[in-house]
């Protein structure tokens, strides 16, 4: 450590981000987690500065995610705003919100947006640090960094580890950041669904492709499974709940094709019986509930390396 | 004092709580009333401590008063979940839903839930420590405590008062919590509101039920009065608002036939003119505002005795 | 400054505020701007205070504004309250919601309410300071004592300047304030819009009224350019966007007639291409950003005066 510095950088996606400004977060969120597992979770690093969750699309988990990491950060001032009854329903443009939100004191604006770019386009509009929470099907980086701190919490190393990400890669922005991230990092990354949401030129990116799930999970370290987006999902990607369960749900007995010690994840919320088995979810081999106190973790370290800097070796959790 | 302790405890309800913990609670609101009434209520007794509070039902009574709770101890680190807009609506299961919250290095998870028994399901799923704040017809712990405290603010004790609970008792929580409350504490129970509201059974409890409720109020210490749920009621409990403000109204002429020091209570929101006439409800006979400070008062004292412990001889307040 | 103080006043509009205490309101404002403009935005002058925002039509700037005002002060304890899924869904009355939210141990409610008088209504109901954060078509001070301190950020004085406040002015309780103010403070005050916006008898408030936009933005020193609001206007006060914008809308073309130094301004949100010309908002003319940061010292200067009071002087940034 030492050289590499994120402060006043924005977090838009893992695409740009270097392995080893990856691996600066993944260690200070290693500090974090200490915190978040103390009994005195109010550490001012963070006092004094302002940050606001802009979420234009609903969301609890990484709200709440994000909320909590600058409070436990001392950063009091942290608001959230959504898009409904606000000005964004009295017509205003989304750069005059954005420079509305910026010209408050704002250190950072964490965003969700339904369009790819939103945060892109806000780094150029206004001045505060942007981190992305997820803009459409694009990247939603915090989750992949906390997929991964959630390995490293098993596996000594990613590099060369059999990672398999299952589901609608083609509209995940999970997915995306994390093929990002783990390659970068030296993962085997395999993605397996259906043809309607797996195309084959996403082996571009460094990755293999898979429609048979079975081959897929051979010998797997990692499945990664993503939800369904029954909520957005308009036009019919594959024919029935029931039909996806079977063919590309994660049950016990998929899962005995992998290593013994697989580790399952999902980033949540799940629809258990649909693709991923409940007795899954809840094994041993599960590590989903730990990847939410993950994510705490992994945001606090996002907001005090972003805001404030350092290298972690300042912290003394 | 300094046997009893509540830390690590779940409050579900009244039914299983000693009367030594009530005492505790009701001793300990005492001295977190005097920081409301100061003029710094910042005191930083739950400092570095996460409580989430997860509504799901509208409330804005209660999750302010808990909000406030938790800030005034210096819980900055408080957020406040509804259900829509949220993961919940993208079909997570209320058992992931917890686990999501409790993962985030939750201390307390204060509920709101329309389903009697969910905060009980909540202490099996996770490990936080749940305080229910109104589960369906069940319990309504908070208010019934609160209720207690404002009584003695104005009594010496609640042994052998005559306190007369009027309204819907079947499907009120708030009944169902302060009969379970004050019969532990020695006071003489009763319940008045039509046959539809009030049954026979309810009896078994240790109360008196009464229909007619000039009998009812007669020489009462205490008149407590529900709120006609209105928004609630799906079939027909009563034939008109008219009738019912009529015959089981609480105006001036019932309450002649209570004893000349009668207190006047009422959980609020009130439909005045319904349940309640509005020159009782603003006489010096009602503490019903007082009842909402008392209401702060009492979270504060529920938040610090199950999360922090310790017997109140420790505050200096 | 001295003998003017604020302490424990209502901020209901700028009809019965004098000269001295917008005065003091604006040089406190200055070094509230210094807090927002430091790497350390959490001075503890609001420590211990409970504030609540009471927004009963929707807002996003004016109740983050506030919000983060009390934040940044030190009062963690603000808490947002707003009609939908609360005690006023209930059938609660306001009076009601005004004392329960009083009697939580409140310092201060600022509230935004659709009817004109309700925040003096709410003087009379209960204790609190309240501060007006917009009622109905009548005032809205705080927004008016922004837009006077963003102007002395770059004129001497506001003593014979010639603003012109241009829009639907019968609806607009910011021109409202705005009159009130600049007119106390010695400005030249001139109105614009069509005439079922703008009527002949607003020149008793000590104004000029104008029909033609040229006319009255000739040789201005600042021109406040009003949001058409859209969202309520039922009849047609104008026959077409289109029209309003070419015979009222703020173009570079018109404000050529301007002082050279003229200074352009919006409260926001704006409708850009209607009421005012993209190229003017971003111009080095406009201060529109400027005035958002301006909002939350003002806000900051109005809770501090109004709680704890002091003259400023006691303020070292």
């Amino acid at each position: 450590m030492g050289q590499v510095s994120l402060k006043g950088k924005h977090l838009l996606g893992l695409q740009n981000v270097s392995p080893e400004e990856i691996k600066l977060i993944l260690d200070v969120a290693k500090k974090m987690k200490n915190i978040v597992l103390s009994d005195d979770k109010k550490v001012p690093l963070l006092k004094g500065k302002s940050i606001i969750n802009l979420f234009m699309e609903p969301s609890t988990r990484t709200r709440s995610s994000f909320e909590l990491a600058g409070k436990y950060l001392g950063g009091a001032d942290v608001i959230n705003l959504s898009p409904s009854g606000s000005s964004m329903g009295k017509g205003e443009s989304f750069r005059d919100t954005l420079l509305t939100m910026s010209y408050m004191g704002t250190d950072a604006i964490v965003m969700r947006h339904s369009a790819e770019g939103a945060p892109l386009y806000a780094t150029k509009a206004v001045d505060p640090i942007i981190i992305n929470a997820g803009d459409g099907a694009h990247e939603h980086p915090t989750q992949a960094l906390l997929d991964m701190y959630s390995i490293l919490e098993k596996k000594e190393s990613l590099e060369g580890l059999k990672v398999v990400i299952i589901g609608d890669i083609m509209h995940s922005r999970v997915a995306r950041s994390n093929i990002y991230g783990l390659t970068k990092m030296g993962a085997d990354v395999h993605l397996a669904g259906p043809r309607t949401m797996v195309y084959p030129e996403l082996e571009k990116l460094g990755v293999t492709v898979h429609h048979d799930i079975r081959e897929a999970v051979a010998n797997a370290d990692v499945v990664n499974v993503l939800r369904i987006q029954l909520e957005r999902i308009h036009s019919a990607l594959y024919p029935t709940n029931r039909e996806y369960a079977r063919i590309f749900g994660i049950n016990n007995e998929v899962l005995k094709l992998a290593k013994d010690d697989v580790m399952v994840m999902h980033p949540g919320p799940m629809n258990r019986g649909l693709e991923i088995a409940p007795d899954v979810a809840y094994s041993d081999q599960s590590v989903i509930q730990e990847q939410v106190r993950n994510g705490v973790a992994v945001r606090m370290a996002v907001l005090y390396l972003t805001i404030i800097g350092g290298d972690g070796s300042e912290l003394a959790y």
